[in-house]
C-alpha cells in the first residue's frame, strides 16, 4: 500500500483544517472512548495526529502506539503531540496491511477517518484482528459524505460534494463508508458489533458549530478538491464556485447543515 | 384549504401503515413531550389519530383538542382513540389556517407530520401563534425524505424516493421540510426555538427497527405512490420495482438504513 495517495493532499491548510475539525468534533466523536491505565492501544493510521492528541488526552495512562504509512504525516503528528505536552504516544511507520506486531499485542485498536481511504477496508480490519488479545476491542470512526444535506438545498452544492465522492472513489477510497460500518466490522469477524451514528446538526442557535463544522471542516474539505474537479472537467469553474458559495450559505442565520459520523465498536 | 389533497391517500392500508409507524417511532419522537395535568393542548392536524393516541397516553391528564380538515380522518381518529380507552381528547373539524379559538386558548400546540403537506407552513405557524397563551409552547415534528440513505446504495431506490418527493411538491407540500424547521419556527415569530434531530438507524443488530421502520414504514410509504409515479411516466414499472426491491434489500442482515426526523420546540 506504499505510495497510496490521500484525496485531501498533504498541504499546511489541510493540516489546519484537520486540527479545527479535531477540536470541534472531539466531544461528539471521542468522549466515550476511554482506555484504562496501562492498556496497550494501537492507533492505526494516525495521519498528522489530529485524533491522536484527543485520544491521548482522554486516556492519559494508556500506552498508545500510533502508526501511519506516511513519514511526513508522522513527523507532523509527533510535533503536534510534543507541543501538547503528551508523553504516552509512540509513533511508528507502518502499513496497516503489514504490521510487524505479534498476535495479541494490543488490548484496543482505534481507527478514525482511515478506512474511507482504503480500497480494501474489510481486509484491513481482518488483518488487524489477530493483533488484538482475545476480548480486546476495536473502535472505528468514519464520516459519510452522502449524509450531508442542508437548507437552502442546492444542486450545485450537491454536485460539488459528489465530485469529492467521485475523486475519492477513483483513488480507491469510499467517502460513503460511514453507513457501511456495521457489515464491514461484523464481516471482518469481530463480535458484539455496535454502531452509533453521531449527527452534527448546525443551525443559527449553534453558531460555533456552523462556523467550526459547516465552514471550517466540511466546506473547506470540499473546497480543497476544487482545482482538481474543475481541471478534470467534472464541473465548470463557475458551477463549482456557486456550489461552494451555496455550502457557505447554509451557515447563515436562516441556514441549516446536517452531517453524520458513525462510530463502531467490536470485540475480538 | 378545504379539498386539499394528501399525497399518501386515505386508504385502509395507509391507516395501517400510519399505525405501524406510530408504534415504532413513539419512543423516539414523543417520549420527551409530556404536558402537565389540566393543560390545554391543541393538536393541529391529527389525521387518523396515529400520533393522537401516543400524545394522549403520554399526557393522560392534559385536555387535548385534536383538529383536522378531513372528517373521514377525524372519524378514524375518534374510533382509534375510543378503542384505546382514551378519554382526554376532543375532536373538532377545522382548517389550521382558520381556527375559531380565541387568543390564548391553549397552553401548548402540537403538530406532527402536518407542515410537510402545506403549501405555506410558515403561514400556518404564524396563524397558530396567537392561539397560544404568552409563554405557551409549540412542538413540531417532521421527517425529511432527503435524509434517507442506505447500504447497499441504489440509484433506483434513490430515484423512487425522489418520485415521492416530487409528487408531494406538486401537491404543494415539501417532503424535505425536516431540515428547515429551525428557520420556519423562528421565522414565524416563536422564541427560544430548539431543534433536535432524531435519527433512525437500522442495522442487523436492530431487526425490529429494520422491520418496523425500513420495511413497514418508509418503504411501504414510498411503495404507496408507485402507480402514480409509473402512470405519470416518472419511472418505468421495471425501474420502480427494482427501486422498491432495493429498499427492502437494505433491511437484510448486511444492510443498513438511515433516516432522520426533526423535532422543534418554541415559545410564544
Amino acid at each position: 500500500m506504499s505510495g497510496r495517495k490521500y484525496v485531501h493532499g498533504y498541504t499546511e491548510r489541510e493540516a489546519e483544517r484537520l486540527s479545527d475539525q479535531g477540536e470541534t468534533l472531539a466531544g461528539l466523536l471521542h468522549d466515550d472512548t476511554r482506555y484504562p491505565a496501562g492498556s496497550r492501544v494501537l492507533e492505526a493510521g494516525c495521519g498528522t495526529g489530529a485524533q491522536t492528541v484527543i485520544l491521548a488526552r482522554n486516556s492519559p495512562d494508556a500506552r498508545i502506539t500510533s502508526v501511519d504509512i506516511s513519514q511526513i504525516s508522522l513527523d507532523a503528528a509527533s510535533k503536534r503531540v510534543k507541543a501538547e505536552g503528551i508523553t504516552n504516544v509512540t509513533f511508528e511507520e507502518g502499513d496497516i496491511f503489514d504490521l510487524h506486531y505479534g498476535p495479541g499485542s494490543f488490548d484496543h485498536i482505534f481507527l478514525c477517518f482511515v478506512l474511507e481511504h482504503l480500497a480494501e477496508p474489510r481486509g484491513a480490519l481482518e488483518r488487524l484482528r489477530p493483533l488484538l488479545r482475545e476480548g480486546g476491542t476495536i473502535t472505528v470512526i468514519e464520516g459519510d459524505h452522502g449524509s450531508a444535506y442542508f437548507h437552502p438545498d442546492s444542486t450545485h452544492a450537491r454536485r460539488a460534494i459528489g465530485c469529492l465522492v467521485d475523486l475519492q472513489r477513483e483513488m480507491g477510497g469510499n467517502a460513503l463508508i460511514g453507513r457501511e460500518l456495521y457489515p464491514l466490522v461484523a464481516g471482518a469477524g469481530y463480535r458484539d458489533v455496535y454502531v452509533s451514528p453521531r449527527m452534527v446538526y448546525a443551525d443559527a442557535s449553534r453558531p460555533d458549530l456552523a462556523r467550526g463544522f459547516t465552514e471550517l471542516t466540511f466546506t473547506a474539505m470540499v473546497e480543497g478538491v476544487g482545482d482538481e474537479a474543475v481541471n478534470r472537467g467534472m464541473m465548470s469553474r463557475e458551477d463549482w464556485e456557486r456550489g461552494i458559495r451555496d455550502l457557505y450559505r447554509t451557515s447563515r442565520s436562516d441556514g441549516v447543515f446536517c452531517y453524520t459520523f458513525f462510530k463502531a465498536t467490536g470485540r475480538r
